[in-house]
């Protein structure tokens, strides 16, 4: 099932998408089986689309997939365990808007595959972490590279308003672990992968950030990014598929 | 004013702070001048407390005293601008609550003021920032250092569940430029600084910080800790001082 929000009258509502249209659905999120699919609003495409979950928490990963760990410095080493960061909730940005871009030489976009959270998590075993997934969507996680490099701390770089897209939909019901995830800018492919070549899989991932702090519904897991990241300029048209799931849109503009 | 959160009959109740007695508050935490205060529950220190705000995000400030830069690395740089982290909010442990210690070699308290939002604010000057302030708290950074050094990233060893004490109350009407701050470990004054030590000042932080993300009211941010950081032992008492708002004491556990 794909689960979509979209604002009707000035609420938000929740979708479910089939074949490209947008049903109303009645019941929660979180109980995707109980979704009661009423009548179609219309296409995806056409409805002004929220994130499709309003999450609590962003835990972002970073250097999980190998060929990405030294594109853009190629002394660094692949971790041995995980690499956490945070991205805040006020950069999220719904499918179709706008990602403002701050003044700085090189802002990226990185394609990634998202958890979303269905229940909550301590401390679980890996074999049981996909338990607690509702599904999955697609983010970008957009990073100002000056800021990382200087900082350190990575959490201004990728903290802006608007450097968290993530949409369009949640994917139930989706073996996360060999899917084929793509970003293209204008058009041209230029991030092109698997999630197989993730370092840390999913499972893994839920049951170690778990181990750490807990796992709210709705929380949302960000797992990296494959080889291929580079700048947007203004104007800009950044997409990132992800086989199962469908293609996140955003559209970039400088802020003034 | 200042102003608890507690449990009462299991629900979360708002409360007015005269004398280290509680008072039953009606209204909003948002709008502290229309509070109006009702019979007294009885002395802070006997009732079941609560963080005394939930942020919906917490952003942390790093090497904000110069003699804190230091300290564990002599080639630490004083940073030219300030260093953003954030905290999950899974972390956040209120007075009397216990800090559960992981494995590690060494897990260190941080003294810090905090700021708490009191509307939002995105790209606020200088001048202005304080008016965007609800109020002050005590927060403790809990850090496992074994963690940060490994990870470079911080939020993985700043990110445990209780590792966020926040409180034990909101102190408004307080210039927070001046303030002595202190912790103390089973007693034993471990931190003695002041307010007015910090590199970056409350008004520069609100004001930097929302240029790069909006905070929203309720939102944390944790000012950074002074030098005289040091580890804590299953069965230690911690307690953060800060002039002005009071005394916020945790112990600690091992985690099992």
């Amino acid at each position: 099932m794909k689960i979509a929000r979209f604002v009707e009258a000035g609420q938000p509502r929740l979708g479910i998408v089939e074949d490209g249209v947008v049903y109303r659905a009645e019941g929660n999120l979180f109980d995707p089986g109980a979704l009661r699919r009423g009548d179609a609003v219309g296409p995806l495409e056409e409805l002004e689309l929220l994130t499709p979950v309003q999450p609590g928490k962003i835990v972002a990963v970073g250097l999980n997939y190998a060929l990405h760990v030294t594109e853009n410095d190629p002394t660094r080493q692949v971790p041995d365990e995980p690499v956490l960061f945070m991205k805040p909730t006020s950069a999220l940005l719904p499918h179709g808007g706008v990602i403002l871009l701050p003044p700085g030489d090189r802002i990226d976009y990185e394609a990634e595959l998202c958890i979303v959270i269905g229940r909550r998590a301590s401390r679980v075993p890996e074999s049981q972490a996909l338990d607690y997934v509702l599904g999955y969507t697609c983010g970008n996680d957009v990073s100002h590279r000056d800021y990382q490099r200087k900082d350190g701390q990575w959490v201004r770089a990728k903290g802006f308003d608007t450097f968290c897209p993530l949409g369009p939909v949640i994917a139930t019901d989706l073996d996360p672990n060999d899917l084929a995830i793509q970003s293209r800018l204008n058009g041209e492919v230029r991030q092109n992968s698997r999630t197989s070549n993730m370092i840390f899989s999913p499972a893994f991932l839920v049951s170690f950030i778990s181990n750490v702090m807990t796992l709210e519904p709705g929380d949302v897991i960000m797992t990296g990014t494959p080889e291929g990241v580079g700048p947007m300029k203004p104007g800009d048209t950044i997409e990132v598929e992800i086989e199962g799931i469908g293609t996140l849109r955003n559209t970039t503009r400088a802020r003034d």
